[in-house]
């Protein structure tokens, strides 16, 4: 999905939330798990009822890697549903991988060839030639890890050079000479607050994938007041809130309510823009 | 396994070769392609003649999960393969991970129960709980990113502080707030020559694992001279050096070939200790 359509979603749907699939078989509802296949029956769930209200979904492969081949498959089903039923809606792997040229094609192989997925999340550690193969994928994007909502986030990400820039500052000036405001989007954590300020001065354009709001303390009205351009520029994700909201039969309608009110929130800072 | 145990393995074996299992189907020879599983074939084959000469095996999931459902079939297949008749060789899952603290959980769960793995290696960009979950496990460890052997390597690892400090000397003095030296390692690149001496003299007990010997033109005795310990402290990885010696039916002896050449040289370099 390129940038218009991305953009084009968000204002037709009113929302720009991305809904974190993070499967955990101890947080689903329990009647779930005499199922074959209890995690893609959950994601099914949860996809269909969620879909109206987000633009985006968002698998972390760490929760389906964990199950072994069971998990991969229940992730390949689920990619396929999505691709299938709601190919308007934008998928990211949310994967961090990164490694040196040759592995990282691999990566970009299994992610945007295999999978046909439309983002992968990478972490910049390694530099240019971990994240340039990335890149080479027409319509496919890089979200690279930039300032993360985790209190590690504060250990090497704002360690400071001699003339005041920050690591994650270097990270959104230099990965600018790879990429662009069409294949490229930077992690920034909701928990940030005001540093979306700092943000979008050296990135004033690019979409932002901003976890931590919901479960992690992040704020919407924040990361809006300091992060949102013109064109939305944010894809926001809850996870934890929307998908274990309820943990009973009707799990499905909770998320669909979680989902709903976030998107009803979306809606009145998309409506500022106008 | 433990560092005592590991370094025992190192001076029994006098060899600190780690094997690299990055398979690429367009490279393995092309007889194999007809076997039903071509990955595990080849690699049962590459592991059964490389044993003697080395004492660890890396394969980098990279390479893996490009296949798929199937690549990681033949993954868990090797990893059982080694368990079951290589038990003392050191296994090293070459991925790479780091989230936050809630899904690094899920990834060393993954590696360190699942598939009861020795070690993984770790990017270091989103700090202590994102590297601390992995070091919770008894006799397993991290292996984390410094000073990567790749040229992107400049971009980030380098970034100097107003006093000095390089992020990978940060990374390394910072990391050993959560970790030792018997759970706790560092990838330094071959290719680094000289800068070894800055790592010893941050992580002078450390192990190491080394990658770019080979393909990538790094040299085995500039990494032993300025990175060797009384303890050896080295893991020097190759990957297509070995596995990739030969390319017709005999691709297995050339692979042992190689991997004793790589051997003998590591055994005068041990030499040189007592």
């Amino acid at each position: 999905m390129n940038r218009e359509q991305l953009i084009k979603e968000i204002f037709d749907k009113k929302s720009f939330l991305c809904v974190g699939l993070d499967i955990d078989l101890n947080k689903i509802p329990k009647h779930l798990l005499d199922e074959d296949d209890p995690i893609f029956v959950f994601n099914k769930a949860i996809i269909d009822a969620t879909a109206p209200y987000c633009v985006s979904y968002k698998p972390n492969l760490a929760f389906y890697e964990c199950y072994g081949i069971k998990g991969m498959i229940a992730f390949e089903k689920t990619i396929h549903y999505l691709k299938e039923h709601y190919p308007h809606h934008f998928i990211i792997a949310d994967a961090k991988r990164g490694d040196i040229g040759n592995t990282s094609r691999m990566y970009a192989k299994t992610f945007f060839e295999e999978y046909d997925l439309d983002a992968l999340t990478v972490a910049p550690y390694m530099g240019e030639d971990s994240v340039k193969p990335f890149l080479e994928y027409e319509g496919k994007w890089v979200i690279l890890l930039a300032l993360t909502s985790n209190k590690g986030s504060q250990d090497f990400q704002l360690f400071t050079s001699d003339n005041g820039q920050r690591l994650f500052e270097r990270v959104l000036s230099k990965s600018q000479e790879w990429g662009n405001t069409d294949n490229l989007m930077y992690v920034v954590g909701a928990t940030q607050g005001a540093m979306f300020r700092d943000i979008r001065n050296i990135a004033p354009d690019h979409f932002l994938l901003v976890p931590g709001v919901g479960a992690q303390g992040g704020s919407l009205q924040e990361v809006c007041k300091y992060g949102m351009t013109a064109d939305c520029g944010l894809l926001v994700n809850s996870s934890r809130g929307i998908i274990y909201a309820g943990q009973h039969e009707d799990f499905a309608e909770k998320a669909a309510d979680s989902a709903k009110e976030l998107q009803q929130q979306m809606a009145i800072e998309l409506s500022r823009l106008q």
